[in-house]
């Protein structure tokens, strides 16, 4: 069970601001393990849908989740506010791996940082569909 | 099954921004009703945290919920932003009724809004206690 | 702010077992006032499920929600399991409102007891359609 | 971007039935990927509780999540019944690392599994602390 260390916000090229909720946080008083999958999944598709990649509801190509992953270093509580930090590790052929990292202002070393694996697939079939050049393009420019 | 009229956002003396989350969509495109009361949770505790009146975990009273509800007029859809209004609308003994609207660009009436009523008890015997001249005061300066 | 008299389970004539999560419980211990609707919403679309009056991504018909409350009476904590009693009160053209009361085996009492109103429409215009007779004789089958 | 291969239920010891909730669907018509991990959570400490391991709100020694991560191998959806597997793959001096397999009716192979490591530490100083003998003795019972 070996740790990862902690990135810092500069390691991910794209920044965004995450809000807090008073349910996030459980009975420990921090905000729950599952919570930031939450702030994952808002980021990377808050990203695509900025740069006209995905339109809810209208695009022919959706992202679909075969892995996430987290590591938690510190704790993080409602009402601090979240700085998410993002980046694009690896592109394939029709798949992307980001790598988020969540940051407080209590310190400069990420709370916590995980990955998220989206497959893309026709909307309708659910079939893998190559990455289009203009996608590939825009990840690029978050690469580390 | 009377509907209530649609309040503006001048009817709220206290503003607060929203984040959606990719997750609050459901199956229809749209936020799950469920999650309005979400934000609702967060606005009223924000505001006790802001004004001093509420620190999670160390507070000696604490707001327990003993009825909420809800009227919905119009979608709200991740990544749309929202502002939501709240007003105090009755101040009892040991308990407030808080009203609050949540509102979008897209249109000037509400799109939804909602009652929360909290009981305040103290943290460790839950029982009702009578609200602190401090609390009342302001609470009075959000009443429309 | 009169509170409503908590209902019996034999108030419901539908009664269904719902499960708690861990993610349930807030930072006071018990189920989050948000989560009991996460409840009435598996309790209502389980029924129309179970009925053949829903088929999520097929239906024609849609309930989409324009209305919710609760009253919370008593703490619901996970791990504890919890059955749910649903009711019909009202049958309108298109609108349907249901009654919902959650029950411990703590005591004979509704824990928290809500509403919820469906107006059903067509899923692609999003218009109020009439309930057909079918679901109109189903929906008579559980009114008090 | 290498896949796990799919476990069987029968590679996990412990086995608990898991209810969906309509809330649990995502624009895409599935479980949203952030909800495995709400399994997860309740899984774990189910078991715990179960076993008189962990009382919450009482216990001196709490578990808290220092890593997580889910691969998905095919979709779930309200309102499709879900079994739990859950093993212990490793015991360390105060930490635990789990693993999780969800399963349908619809097929023998998990549709996702995933793990969650647990530091034990001690309620009121967050410090950690060794596994109790009797602790250590019950999860032996669920290695693989």
């Amino acid at each position: 069970m070996t740790k990862p260390t902690p990135r810092k916000l500069a390691d991910y090229p794209h920044h965004m601001p995450i809000q807090t909720r008073w349910i996030d946080n459980d009975v420990y008083g921090h905000v729950n393990n599952v919570v930031y999958y939450e702030y994952f999944d808002t980021v990377v598709n808050s990203f695509l849908i900025d740069q006209g990649l995905l339109e809810i509801g209208k695009s022919e190509t959706i992202g679909l989740v075969v892995e996430t992953g987290c590591s938690y270093f510190a704790p993080i509580s409602f009402p601090e506010n979240v700085t998410a930090g993002l980046r694009v590790a690896k592109i394939g052929t029709s798949s992307v791996r980001y790598e988020i990292g969540l940051f407080t202002d209590a310190q400069p070393n990420a709370c916590a940082q995980g990955h998220f694996v989206h497959v893309y697939v026709d909307a309708a079939s659910r079939k893998p569909k190559p990455l289009s050049a203009d996608m590939r393009s825009i990840l690029e420019g978050i690469k580390p």
